[in-house]
Protein backbone atom coordinates (compact mmCIF):
# COMPACT_ATOMS: atom_id res chain seq x y z
CA UNK A 1 0.00 0.00 0.00
CA UNK A 2 1.18 3.45 -0.98
CA UNK A 3 0.73 5.10 2.41
CA UNK A 4 2.93 2.66 4.28
CA UNK A 5 6.00 3.40 2.16
CA UNK A 6 8.77 5.29 3.93
CA UNK A 7 8.76 8.96 2.89
CA UNK A 8 11.76 9.98 0.79
CA UNK A 9 14.73 11.83 2.20
CA UNK A 10 17.33 13.84 0.31
CA UNK A 11 20.72 15.08 1.45
CA UNK A 12 21.96 18.10 -0.49
CA UNK A 13 25.68 18.64 0.01
CA UNK A 14 27.83 21.39 -1.40
CA UNK A 15 30.44 24.01 -0.78
CA UNK A 16 29.89 27.66 0.02
CA UNK A 17 27.62 29.40 -2.52
CA UNK A 18 27.07 26.25 -4.51
CA UNK A 19 23.31 26.61 -4.80
CA UNK A 20 22.46 24.07 -2.06
CA UNK A 21 19.55 25.99 -0.55
CA UNK A 22 17.98 26.82 -3.90
CA UNK A 23 18.14 23.21 -5.06
CA UNK A 24 16.81 21.92 -1.74
CA UNK A 25 13.90 24.36 -1.85
CA UNK A 26 13.06 23.24 -5.38
CA UNK A 27 12.97 19.62 -4.18
CA UNK A 28 10.50 20.54 -1.43
CA UNK A 29 8.37 22.76 -3.68
CA UNK A 30 7.90 19.79 -6.01
CA UNK A 31 5.96 18.07 -3.19
CA UNK A 32 2.46 19.01 -2.02
CA UNK A 33 2.49 21.67 0.74
CA UNK A 34 2.33 23.04 3.32
CA UNK A 35 6.09 23.16 3.65
CA UNK A 36 8.09 23.43 6.85
CA UNK A 37 11.36 25.33 6.83
CA UNK A 38 13.57 24.42 9.79
CA UNK A 39 16.11 27.20 10.18
CA UNK A 40 19.19 26.34 12.22
CA UNK A 41 20.91 29.71 11.85
CA UNK A 42 21.31 31.96 14.84
CA UNK A 43 21.71 35.64 14.10
CA UNK A 44 24.92 36.11 16.04
CA UNK A 45 26.03 39.15 14.03
CA UNK A 46 24.58 41.69 11.59
CA UNK A 47 25.96 39.92 8.52
CA UNK A 48 24.08 36.76 9.46
CA UNK A 49 20.90 38.53 10.62
CA UNK A 50 20.68 40.23 7.25
CA UNK A 51 21.20 36.97 5.38
CA UNK A 52 18.51 35.17 7.44
CA UNK A 53 15.97 37.94 6.85
CA UNK A 54 16.70 38.04 3.13
CA UNK A 55 16.34 34.28 2.77
CA UNK A 56 12.99 34.25 4.62
CA UNK A 57 11.69 37.03 2.40
CA UNK A 58 12.84 35.22 -0.73
CA UNK A 59 11.09 31.98 0.30
CA UNK A 60 7.77 33.73 0.49
CA UNK A 61 4.71 33.24 2.69
CA UNK A 62 3.88 29.66 1.67
CA UNK A 63 6.51 28.35 4.08
CA UNK A 64 6.05 27.76 7.80
CA UNK A 65 9.37 28.59 9.48
CA UNK A 66 10.54 26.83 12.64
CA UNK A 67 13.72 27.99 14.35
CA UNK A 68 15.78 25.13 15.70
CA UNK A 69 19.35 26.19 16.31
CA UNK A 70 19.92 23.11 18.50
CA UNK A 71 16.76 21.03 19.13
CA UNK A 72 16.69 19.80 15.55
CA UNK A 73 15.47 16.23 15.99
CA UNK A 74 12.54 17.53 18.05
CA UNK A 75 11.66 20.12 15.42
CA UNK A 76 11.56 17.42 12.74
CA UNK A 77 9.45 15.10 14.85
CA UNK A 78 6.90 17.66 16.02
CA UNK A 79 6.24 19.17 12.57
CA UNK A 80 2.66 18.67 11.29
CA UNK A 81 2.02 15.08 10.18
CA UNK A 82 3.14 14.40 6.62
CA UNK A 83 4.34 17.91 5.83
CA UNK A 84 7.66 17.97 3.95
CA UNK A 85 10.47 19.45 6.01
CA UNK A 86 13.50 21.35 4.73
CA UNK A 87 16.42 21.63 7.17
CA UNK A 88 18.85 24.40 6.24
CA UNK A 89 21.43 23.65 7.32
CA UNK A 90 23.03 20.83 9.30
CA UNK A 91 26.43 22.49 9.34
CA UNK A 92 25.16 25.49 11.26
CA UNK A 93 23.27 23.16 13.60
CA UNK A 94 26.48 21.23 14.30
CA UNK A 95 28.30 24.49 14.95
CA UNK A 96 25.61 25.52 17.43
CA UNK A 97 25.72 22.16 19.22
CA UNK A 98 29.50 22.30 19.54
CA UNK A 99 29.55 25.92 20.71
CA UNK A 100 26.93 25.07 23.37
CA UNK A 101 29.21 22.29 24.67
CA UNK A 102 26.51 19.69 24.16
CA UNK A 103 27.25 15.98 23.72
CA UNK A 104 27.90 16.08 19.99
CA UNK A 105 27.87 12.33 19.49
CA UNK A 106 24.53 11.95 21.30
CA UNK A 107 23.01 14.84 19.34
CA UNK A 108 24.20 13.40 16.02
CA UNK A 109 22.95 9.91 16.91
CA UNK A 110 19.51 11.29 17.78
CA UNK A 111 19.37 13.20 14.50
CA UNK A 112 20.43 10.20 12.42
CA UNK A 113 17.79 8.04 14.12
CA UNK A 114 15.13 10.67 13.51
CA UNK A 115 16.04 10.82 9.83
CA UNK A 116 16.20 7.03 9.51
CA UNK A 117 12.74 6.58 11.07
CA UNK A 118 11.16 9.59 9.34
CA UNK A 119 7.40 9.89 8.96
CA UNK A 120 7.48 12.77 6.47
CA UNK A 121 9.58 13.73 3.43
CA UNK A 122 12.85 15.37 4.39
CA UNK A 123 15.33 17.49 2.51
CA UNK A 124 18.54 18.14 4.43
CA UNK A 125 21.15 20.72 3.46
CA UNK A 126 24.75 20.34 4.63
CA UNK A 127 28.11 21.79 3.75
CA UNK A 128 30.93 19.66 2.46
CA UNK A 129 33.87 21.14 4.39
CA UNK A 130 36.57 18.47 4.19
CA UNK A 131 38.22 19.12 0.83
CA UNK A 132 40.77 21.67 2.01
CA UNK A 133 44.09 21.75 3.82
CA UNK A 134 43.99 20.52 7.46
CA UNK A 135 42.95 23.54 9.53
CA UNK A 136 45.47 25.02 11.95
CA UNK A 137 43.30 25.05 15.02
CA UNK A 138 42.04 22.00 16.90
CA UNK A 139 38.41 23.16 17.13
CA UNK A 140 38.16 23.51 13.36
CA UNK A 141 39.67 20.04 12.96
CA UNK A 142 37.14 18.56 15.41
CA UNK A 143 34.31 20.36 13.63
CA UNK A 144 35.47 19.05 10.28
CA UNK A 145 35.63 15.51 11.64
CA UNK A 146 32.14 15.70 13.15
CA UNK A 147 30.70 17.26 9.99
CA UNK A 148 32.22 14.59 7.77
CA UNK A 149 31.05 11.73 9.97
CA UNK A 150 27.53 13.18 10.25
CA UNK A 151 27.31 13.54 6.47
CA UNK A 152 28.39 9.90 6.06
CA UNK A 153 25.83 8.61 8.56
CA UNK A 154 23.00 10.62 7.05
CA UNK A 155 24.01 9.66 3.51
CA UNK A 156 23.62 6.02 4.54
CA UNK A 157 19.98 6.42 5.62
CA UNK A 158 18.58 8.80 2.97
CA UNK A 159 17.36 7.91 -0.52
CA UNK A 160 19.24 10.51 -2.50
CA UNK A 161 22.56 12.31 -2.00
CA UNK A 162 23.36 15.26 -4.24
CA UNK A 163 26.63 17.16 -4.44
CA UNK A 164 26.09 20.68 -5.73
CA UNK A 165 28.80 22.02 -8.04
CA UNK A 166 28.39 25.58 -9.32
CA UNK A 167 24.63 25.39 -8.85
CA UNK A 168 24.31 22.05 -10.65
CA UNK A 169 23.34 18.79 -8.94
CA UNK A 170 25.70 15.83 -9.21
CA UNK A 171 24.00 12.62 -8.08
CA UNK A 172 26.12 10.65 -5.63
CA UNK A 173 23.37 8.30 -4.48
CA UNK A 174 19.95 7.91 -5.94
CA UNK A 175 17.58 6.29 -8.39
CA UNK A 176 19.64 7.35 -11.41
CA UNK A 177 22.98 6.27 -9.94
CA UNK B 1 22.10 27.24 -40.86
CA UNK B 2 25.33 26.21 -39.21
CA UNK B 3 26.82 29.70 -38.82
CA UNK B 4 23.90 31.05 -36.84
CA UNK B 5 24.27 28.48 -34.04
CA UNK B 6 25.61 29.87 -30.77
CA UNK B 7 29.28 28.91 -30.33
CA UNK B 8 29.90 26.45 -27.50
CA UNK B 9 31.18 27.48 -24.11
CA UNK B 10 32.84 25.29 -21.49
CA UNK B 11 33.47 25.98 -17.80
CA UNK B 12 36.34 23.95 -16.37
CA UNK B 13 36.26 23.93 -12.56
CA UNK B 14 38.71 22.31 -10.21
CA UNK B 15 40.85 22.61 -7.14
CA UNK B 16 44.49 23.58 -6.97
CA UNK B 17 46.69 21.46 -9.23
CA UNK B 18 43.76 19.47 -10.55
CA UNK B 19 44.74 19.72 -14.22
CA UNK B 20 42.23 22.48 -15.10
CA UNK B 21 44.51 24.43 -17.42
CA UNK B 22 45.75 21.36 -19.28
CA UNK B 23 42.21 20.10 -19.85
CA UNK B 24 40.99 23.54 -20.93
CA UNK B 25 43.86 23.91 -23.39
CA UNK B 26 43.06 20.50 -24.87
CA UNK B 27 39.45 21.60 -25.39
CA UNK B 28 40.60 24.70 -27.28
CA UNK B 29 43.26 22.83 -29.32
CA UNK B 30 40.52 20.52 -30.56
CA UNK B 31 39.00 23.55 -32.35
CA UNK B 32 40.42 25.21 -35.48
CA UNK B 33 42.91 27.99 -34.62
CA UNK B 34 44.14 30.62 -34.21
CA UNK B 35 43.65 30.43 -30.47
CA UNK B 36 43.45 33.33 -28.07
CA UNK B 37 44.80 32.89 -24.55
CA UNK B 38 43.41 35.47 -22.15
CA UNK B 39 45.73 35.58 -19.15
CA UNK B 40 44.29 37.13 -16.01
CA UNK B 41 47.36 36.61 -13.82
CA UNK B 42 49.36 39.58 -12.65
CA UNK B 43 52.96 38.89 -11.72
CA UNK B 44 52.81 40.38 -8.25
CA UNK B 45 55.71 38.29 -6.94
CA UNK B 46 58.57 36.16 -8.28
CA UNK B 47 56.76 32.87 -7.65
CA UNK B 48 53.91 33.99 -9.87
CA UNK B 49 56.10 35.62 -12.53
CA UNK B 50 57.97 32.36 -12.91
CA UNK B 51 54.76 30.36 -13.21
CA UNK B 52 53.32 32.72 -15.84
CA UNK B 53 56.49 32.59 -17.96
CA UNK B 54 56.67 28.80 -17.72
CA UNK B 55 53.02 28.39 -18.73
CA UNK B 56 53.43 30.68 -21.75
CA UNK B 57 56.51 28.75 -22.86
CA UNK B 58 54.67 25.44 -22.45
CA UNK B 59 51.71 26.61 -24.55
CA UNK B 60 53.97 27.31 -27.50
CA UNK B 61 53.88 29.93 -30.26
CA UNK B 62 50.54 28.95 -31.82
CA UNK B 63 48.71 30.93 -29.16
CA UNK B 64 48.02 34.64 -29.20
CA UNK B 65 48.22 35.85 -25.61
CA UNK B 66 46.16 38.78 -24.32
CA UNK B 67 46.70 40.05 -20.80
CA UNK B 68 43.48 41.01 -19.06
CA UNK B 69 43.92 41.17 -15.31
CA UNK B 70 40.69 43.17 -14.98
CA UNK B 71 39.12 44.18 -18.34
CA UNK B 72 38.09 40.62 -19.09
CA UNK B 73 34.74 41.13 -20.81
CA UNK B 74 36.39 43.63 -23.17
CA UNK B 75 39.22 41.20 -23.96
CA UNK B 76 36.71 38.49 -24.85
CA UNK B 77 34.65 40.83 -27.01
CA UNK B 78 37.52 42.40 -28.93
CA UNK B 79 39.28 39.12 -29.79
CA UNK B 80 39.43 38.36 -33.56
CA UNK B 81 36.03 37.26 -34.90
CA UNK B 82 35.36 33.56 -34.43
CA UNK B 83 38.66 32.68 -32.76
CA UNK B 84 38.27 30.36 -29.76
CA UNK B 85 39.20 32.05 -26.49
CA UNK B 86 40.63 30.39 -23.40
CA UNK B 87 40.34 32.40 -20.17
CA UNK B 88 42.73 31.22 -17.45
CA UNK B 89 41.52 31.91 -14.91
CA UNK B 90 38.40 33.56 -13.55
CA UNK B 91 39.49 33.17 -9.94
CA UNK B 92 42.55 35.34 -10.45
CA UNK B 93 40.46 37.85 -12.35
CA UNK B 94 38.00 38.04 -9.45
CA UNK B 95 40.90 38.51 -7.04
CA UNK B 96 42.23 41.38 -9.17
CA UNK B 97 38.80 43.03 -9.38
CA UNK B 98 38.33 42.81 -5.62
CA UNK B 99 41.83 44.07 -4.81
CA UNK B 100 41.29 47.04 -7.15
CA UNK B 101 38.12 47.94 -5.20
CA UNK B 102 36.00 47.77 -8.35
CA UNK B 103 32.26 47.13 -8.28
CA UNK B 104 32.43 43.33 -8.13
CA UNK B 105 28.76 42.77 -8.85
CA UNK B 106 28.84 45.00 -11.93
CA UNK B 107 32.01 43.35 -13.22
CA UNK B 108 30.57 39.86 -12.73
CA UNK B 109 27.30 40.83 -14.40
CA UNK B 110 29.14 42.22 -17.43
CA UNK B 111 31.22 39.04 -17.68
CA UNK B 112 28.19 36.76 -17.43
CA UNK B 113 26.39 38.76 -20.12
CA UNK B 114 29.44 38.59 -22.38
CA UNK B 115 29.62 34.83 -21.97
CA UNK B 116 25.88 34.39 -22.47
CA UNK B 117 25.90 36.39 -25.71
CA UNK B 118 29.20 34.99 -27.02
CA UNK B 119 30.12 35.17 -30.69
CA UNK B 120 33.07 32.76 -30.47
CA UNK B 121 33.81 29.48 -28.66
CA UNK B 122 34.87 30.00 -25.05
CA UNK B 123 36.66 27.84 -22.53
CA UNK B 124 36.69 29.31 -19.03
CA UNK B 125 38.87 28.04 -16.19
CA UNK B 126 37.87 28.69 -12.58
CA UNK B 127 38.81 27.38 -9.17
CA UNK B 128 36.32 25.66 -6.95
CA UNK B 129 37.21 27.19 -3.57
CA UNK B 130 34.18 26.54 -1.39
CA UNK B 131 34.70 23.00 -0.12
CA UNK B 132 36.76 23.88 2.95
CA UNK B 133 36.20 25.20 6.43
CA UNK B 134 34.82 28.78 6.62
CA UNK B 135 37.88 31.06 6.39
CA UNK B 136 38.82 33.14 9.43
CA UNK B 137 39.04 36.48 7.71
CA UNK B 138 36.17 38.44 6.23
CA UNK B 139 37.88 39.22 2.92
CA UNK B 140 38.45 35.51 2.20
CA UNK B 141 34.78 34.83 3.05
CA UNK B 142 33.63 37.58 0.67
CA UNK B 143 35.95 36.25 -2.02
CA UNK B 144 34.61 32.74 -1.56
CA UNK B 145 31.04 33.98 -1.81
CA UNK B 146 31.70 35.98 -4.98
CA UNK B 147 33.62 33.09 -6.56
CA UNK B 148 30.86 30.60 -5.81
CA UNK B 149 28.12 32.89 -7.12
CA UNK B 150 30.09 33.69 -10.28
CA UNK B 151 30.66 29.98 -10.95
CA UNK B 152 26.92 29.35 -10.55
CA UNK B 153 25.94 32.13 -12.93
CA UNK B 154 28.44 31.10 -15.57
CA UNK B 155 27.50 27.42 -15.21
CA UNK B 156 23.93 28.40 -16.05
CA UNK B 157 24.85 29.98 -19.40
CA UNK B 158 27.56 27.62 -20.74
CA UNK B 159 27.02 24.30 -22.54
CA UNK B 160 29.39 22.14 -20.54
CA UNK B 161 30.61 22.22 -16.93
CA UNK B 162 33.50 19.98 -15.97
CA UNK B 163 34.87 19.36 -12.47
CA UNK B 164 38.48 18.26 -12.60
CA UNK B 165 39.48 15.64 -10.03
CA UNK B 166 43.12 14.51 -10.02
CA UNK B 167 43.53 15.49 -13.67
CA UNK B 168 40.37 13.67 -14.77
CA UNK B 169 37.22 15.40 -16.03
CA UNK B 170 33.95 14.74 -14.25
CA UNK B 171 31.00 16.01 -16.28
CA UNK B 172 28.59 18.10 -14.20
CA UNK B 173 26.66 19.57 -17.13
CA UNK B 174 26.88 18.58 -20.73
CA UNK B 175 25.77 16.42 -23.61
CA UNK B 176 26.62 13.18 -21.78
CA UNK B 177 24.95 14.18 -18.51
CA UNK C 1 47.20 -15.66 -20.16
CA UNK C 2 45.59 -14.58 -16.94
CA UNK C 3 48.77 -14.36 -14.84
CA UNK C 4 50.54 -11.99 -17.18
CA UNK C 5 47.84 -9.31 -16.90
CA UNK C 6 48.86 -6.22 -14.93
CA UNK C 7 47.32 -6.31 -11.44
CA UNK C 8 44.65 -3.67 -10.86
CA UNK C 9 45.28 -0.47 -8.98
CA UNK C 10 42.73 1.83 -7.37
CA UNK C 11 43.13 5.40 -6.14
CA UNK C 12 40.60 6.37 -3.47
CA UNK C 13 40.41 10.15 -3.04
CA UNK C 14 38.32 12.08 -0.60
CA UNK C 15 38.12 14.82 1.95
CA UNK C 16 38.49 14.51 5.69
CA UNK C 17 36.14 11.91 7.17
CA UNK C 18 34.71 10.96 3.82
CA UNK C 19 34.98 7.19 4.31
CA UNK C 20 38.15 6.77 2.20
CA UNK C 21 39.82 4.18 4.44
CA UNK C 22 36.69 2.10 4.88
CA UNK C 23 36.03 1.98 1.15
CA UNK C 24 39.68 1.17 0.37
CA UNK C 25 39.69 -1.66 2.92
CA UNK C 26 36.55 -3.09 1.37
CA UNK C 27 38.24 -3.07 -2.05
CA UNK C 28 41.19 -5.02 -0.66
CA UNK C 29 39.04 -7.45 1.33
CA UNK C 30 37.24 -8.37 -1.89
CA UNK C 31 40.55 -9.85 -3.12
CA UNK C 32 42.12 -13.09 -1.86
CA UNK C 33 44.44 -12.54 1.16
CA UNK C 34 46.82 -12.22 2.85
CA UNK C 35 46.51 -8.44 2.83
CA UNK C 36 49.29 -5.97 3.43
CA UNK C 37 48.46 -2.69 5.16
CA UNK C 38 51.10 -0.05 4.56
CA UNK C 39 50.69 2.59 7.24
CA UNK C 40 52.29 5.94 6.52
CA UNK C 41 51.19 7.64 9.74
CA UNK C 42 53.75 8.59 12.34
CA UNK C 43 52.45 8.95 15.87
CA UNK C 44 53.77 12.45 16.45
CA UNK C 45 51.19 13.28 19.13
CA UNK C 46 48.70 11.51 21.37
CA UNK C 47 45.72 12.32 19.15
CA UNK C 48 47.39 10.54 16.24
CA UNK C 49 48.77 7.63 18.29
CA UNK C 50 45.28 6.92 19.53
CA UNK C 51 43.83 7.03 16.02
CA UNK C 52 46.53 4.68 14.65
CA UNK C 53 45.97 2.12 17.43
CA UNK C 54 42.20 2.25 17.00
CA UNK C 55 42.44 1.75 13.24
CA UNK C 56 44.77 -1.25 13.61
CA UNK C 57 42.42 -2.84 16.12
CA UNK C 58 39.44 -2.25 13.84
CA UNK C 59 41.18 -3.87 10.87
CA UNK C 60 41.66 -7.11 12.78
CA UNK C 61 44.37 -9.76 12.75
CA UNK C 62 44.01 -10.83 9.09
CA UNK C 63 46.12 -7.87 8.01
CA UNK C 64 49.91 -7.71 7.96
CA UNK C 65 50.89 -4.15 8.84
CA UNK C 66 54.04 -2.50 7.47
CA UNK C 67 55.02 0.95 8.69
CA UNK C 68 56.41 3.14 5.95
CA UNK C 69 56.30 6.79 6.91
CA UNK C 70 58.78 7.63 4.14
CA UNK C 71 60.19 4.56 2.32
CA UNK C 72 56.88 3.87 0.62
CA UNK C 73 58.01 2.64 -2.80
CA UNK C 74 60.33 0.14 -1.09
CA UNK C 75 57.52 -1.10 1.16
CA UNK C 76 55.28 -1.70 -1.86
CA UNK C 77 58.03 -3.49 -3.79
CA UNK C 78 59.23 -5.75 -0.97
CA UNK C 79 55.75 -6.94 0.10
CA UNK C 80 55.15 -10.71 -0.41
CA UNK C 81 54.69 -11.57 -4.08
CA UNK C 82 51.12 -11.11 -5.29
CA UNK C 83 49.65 -9.95 -1.99
CA UNK C 84 47.27 -6.99 -2.33
CA UNK C 85 48.62 -3.84 -0.72
CA UNK C 86 46.60 -1.03 0.84
CA UNK C 87 48.48 2.26 1.32
CA UNK C 88 46.79 4.58 3.82
CA UNK C 89 47.53 7.29 3.11
CA UNK C 90 49.61 9.12 0.50
CA UNK C 91 48.88 12.53 1.99
CA UNK C 92 50.54 11.66 5.28
CA UNK C 93 53.45 10.12 3.38
CA UNK C 94 53.89 13.34 1.41
CA UNK C 95 53.77 15.34 4.64
CA UNK C 96 56.49 13.12 6.12
CA UNK C 97 58.68 13.43 3.03
CA UNK C 98 58.36 17.23 3.03
CA UNK C 99 59.00 17.56 6.77
CA UNK C 100 62.13 15.40 6.42
CA UNK C 101 63.44 17.78 3.73
CA UNK C 102 63.76 14.99 1.21
CA UNK C 103 63.71 15.56 -2.55
CA UNK C 104 59.93 15.57 -2.98
CA UNK C 105 59.99 15.37 -6.77
CA UNK C 106 62.34 12.36 -6.73
CA UNK C 107 60.27 10.61 -4.07
CA UNK C 108 57.03 11.19 -6.00
CA UNK C 109 58.60 10.04 -9.27
CA UNK C 110 59.81 6.82 -7.63
CA UNK C 111 56.36 6.18 -6.17
CA UNK C 112 54.57 6.81 -9.47
CA UNK C 113 56.98 4.44 -11.26
CA UNK C 114 56.43 1.76 -8.61
CA UNK C 115 52.68 2.05 -9.01
CA UNK C 116 52.86 2.08 -12.81
CA UNK C 117 55.00 -1.09 -12.88
CA UNK C 118 53.14 -2.86 -10.07
CA UNK C 119 53.35 -6.63 -9.64
CA UNK C 120 50.48 -6.88 -7.13
CA UNK C 121 47.04 -5.29 -6.70
CA UNK C 122 47.22 -1.86 -5.09
CA UNK C 123 44.69 0.33 -3.35
CA UNK C 124 45.96 3.82 -2.61
CA UNK C 125 44.23 6.29 -0.30
CA UNK C 126 44.84 10.03 -0.69
CA UNK C 127 43.24 13.23 0.47
CA UNK C 128 41.82 15.75 -1.94
CA UNK C 129 43.03 19.01 -0.36
CA UNK C 130 42.78 21.56 -3.16
CA UNK C 131 39.14 22.65 -3.07
CA UNK C 132 39.51 25.42 -0.50
CA UNK C 133 40.75 28.99 -0.34
CA UNK C 134 44.48 29.46 -1.08
CA UNK C 135 46.25 28.86 2.26
CA UNK C 136 48.00 31.80 3.94
CA UNK C 137 51.35 30.15 4.47
CA UNK C 138 53.82 29.15 1.78
CA UNK C 139 54.47 25.64 3.14
CA UNK C 140 50.78 24.77 2.99
CA UNK C 141 50.63 26.09 -0.60
CA UNK C 142 53.65 23.98 -1.59
CA UNK C 143 52.10 20.95 0.09
CA UNK C 144 48.82 21.51 -1.72
CA UNK C 145 50.63 21.80 -5.03
CA UNK C 146 52.64 18.61 -4.49
CA UNK C 147 49.56 16.71 -3.30
CA UNK C 148 47.52 17.75 -6.31
CA UNK C 149 50.27 16.91 -8.80
CA UNK C 150 50.90 13.52 -7.16
CA UNK C 151 47.20 12.69 -7.30
CA UNK C 152 47.13 13.60 -11.01
CA UNK C 153 50.16 11.46 -11.83
CA UNK C 154 48.86 8.46 -9.91
CA UNK C 155 45.38 8.84 -11.39
CA UNK C 156 46.95 8.55 -14.84
CA UNK C 157 48.53 5.13 -14.12
CA UNK C 158 45.84 3.37 -12.05
CA UNK C 159 42.74 1.59 -13.35
CA UNK C 160 40.15 3.18 -11.13
CA UNK C 161 39.84 6.57 -9.44
CA UNK C 162 37.13 7.07 -6.87
CA UNK C 163 36.12 10.31 -5.15
CA UNK C 164 34.46 9.66 -1.82
CA UNK C 165 31.58 11.98 -0.93
CA UNK C 166 29.89 11.44 2.45
CA UNK C 167 30.97 7.81 2.50
CA UNK C 168 29.74 7.13 -1.03
CA UNK C 169 32.01 6.36 -3.99
CA UNK C 170 31.80 8.56 -7.07
CA UNK C 171 33.64 7.00 -10.02
CA UNK C 172 35.97 9.46 -11.73
CA UNK C 173 37.87 6.88 -13.77
CA UNK C 174 37.05 3.23 -14.19
CA UNK C 175 35.24 0.49 -16.06
CA UNK C 176 31.82 2.08 -15.55
CA UNK C 177 32.93 5.59 -16.55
Amino acid sequence: MQDTARPTAHLVLGGARSGKSRHAEALVRAMPGPWIYVATAEARDDEMAERIARHRQERGPQWHTVEAPRALAEAIETAPEGAPVLVDCLTLWLTNVMLADEDVEAACRQLVETVASRRRPLVLVANEVGFGIVPDNALARRFRDHAGLLNQRLAAVVDEVILMVAGLPLTVKGPTQ
